[in-house]
């Protein structure tokens, strides 16, 4: 009866000492090739990945399978496996490869857990670092056991704005959205890669807009940043699920995630006004 | 007798105890504000400026002072004093205050020594992640007491490259050029602050091309690349001294540095042809 139970959209506290549980398990395989100069293969779409992904994900995909074999599966290396059950667990392996791959501390393991399409359990662990944010639907988001909460930024002007690299604004209106951004907010800070997510949920930055993504790569933050007191959704403002697509917009508040939404919606619709 | 301590351009062990001893007080003095929601101020140039600034500089000062009487001070903070000495420190208290600010690990404390205007150690220290990079003058440079070497990389197309931000490129031609490495490399990393300089160095990352910088910035970085074996000037391959400007280029070897100080000179006389 394991299965049974997550029976509504709040995990318990066995699951949560699942979820922790994995992420323990995958510290070690990442610190065993982080800084220890990996392999690394090109896959077909030109992002680098390493053994340490495959590791990771393997780690984690038997533990799952061994503990919850109901379970669907939806891994960013080995793909997904029956991403149709009630309960889908989303995993990023290695988030942030290239900093992994440089040696940065920055990159993180990203655990989200599904329940019918939507995230009601998430972790972003850094093996690194030794941090980690956990959020769950209904409980407040926790930094290494700690409660912590979003900022109180309402303010556009005064926002810390977060986003990894300028390179993924790769479709036409993206270049110009983050311009207006970068113009209308305090400061713009790049490559915190997941990090990022975190530090929005702890109120040390406000903003955080990201585009060029998969599933695996923001599902994890939902539950941590709402968890925080934050707001969460694709840059239309729509919830993000199993489903959604590669943009991400979250902020501190309801009032900073509207004004964002609001600049970027207008910047899709004319692309070239603020660029340059 | 102590200033006789250094009568060549490579500091003794005496004076290397002493410059970690100052990056051991300065780590206590960040920590304490750092993800404490320090009290922000914004200074004439925009850029912003916390207590931890203040303190941790007034910190290595006080210390210089008492120690070395006769040596200049030369502070991001608090501006130079006796610059013309034979022996000069130039000190970032913390390089990357945006990261500061969002709670990111990835700031530094930069102590640089300078002998007649050329630096002779250097030190990036990292007070949240306990990392520290040690470059002296003839010596191996060390990453936490242990030798670190640059990467064989000697092609473009292979490279790592990191730089900061693609905002500090606000010169006409500079733009071109940030996009020309780009192209040029096999990633752009962002966001490393001076971490980047100890990455190169440790032979995780290939190539580091900074503009909008100042000494403070860069000089730490000397000897921490030099003592691994690489390359670091300015952008015209000049020696970075305490005369030098806003550019640095970095590299593990003298063939990759070659290389990307062509193409910064190329970019730099067509600056719209490699754009957009």
């Amino acid at each position: 009866m394991l299965e049974g139970t997550i029976v509504s959209l709040a995990p318990d506290e066995t699951i949560m000492a699942f979820a922790n549980a994995l992420a323990d398990a995958a510290r070690p395989v990442a610190m065993r090739y982080f800084r220890a100069a990996p392999e690394v293969e090109i896959k077909a779409d030109q992002s680098p990945v390493t053994i340490a992904d495959r590791s990771v994900e393997t780690t984690l995909r038997e533990m799952i399978a061994a503990r919850f074999p109901g379970h669907g599966i939806v891994g960013e290396e080995s793909g997904a496996q029956d991403r149709n059950r009630d309960h889908v667990w989303v995993i990023d392996p290695i988030d942030g490869t290239q900093s992994f791959i440089v040696g940065s501390p920055m990159f993180g393991v990203l655990i989200a857990l599904l329940y019918k399409g939507r995230p009601v359990l998430g972790i972003i662990d850094h093996p690194a670092l030794g941090q980690r944010w956990l959020g769950v639907h209904g409980r407040p988001t926790l930094l290494d056991g700690r409660p912590v909460r979003v900022s109180a930024c309402t303010d556009l002007a005064a926002a810390r704005f977060l986003t990894n690299s300028p390179h993924y604004y790769t479709m036409p209106e993206e270049p110009a959205a983050l311009a207006s951004l970068h113009a209308a907010t305090r400061f713009t800070s790049y490559g915190m890669e997941c990090h990022g997510f975190g530090l929005v949920a702890s109120g040390y930055a406000d903003l955080i807009v990201e585009t060029g993504l998969d599933i695996f790569d923001y599902l994890a933050a939902v539950p941590v940043i709402e968890g925080a007191g934050g707001v969460i959704s694709d840059w239309a403002g729509q919830p993000l699920t199993i489903d959604s697509g590669r943009t991400v917009l979250a902020a501190g508040s309801a009032v900073l995630h509207a004004e964002a939404a609001g600049l970027l919606a207008r910047g899709a619709i004319r692309p070239s006004a603020e660029q340059g």
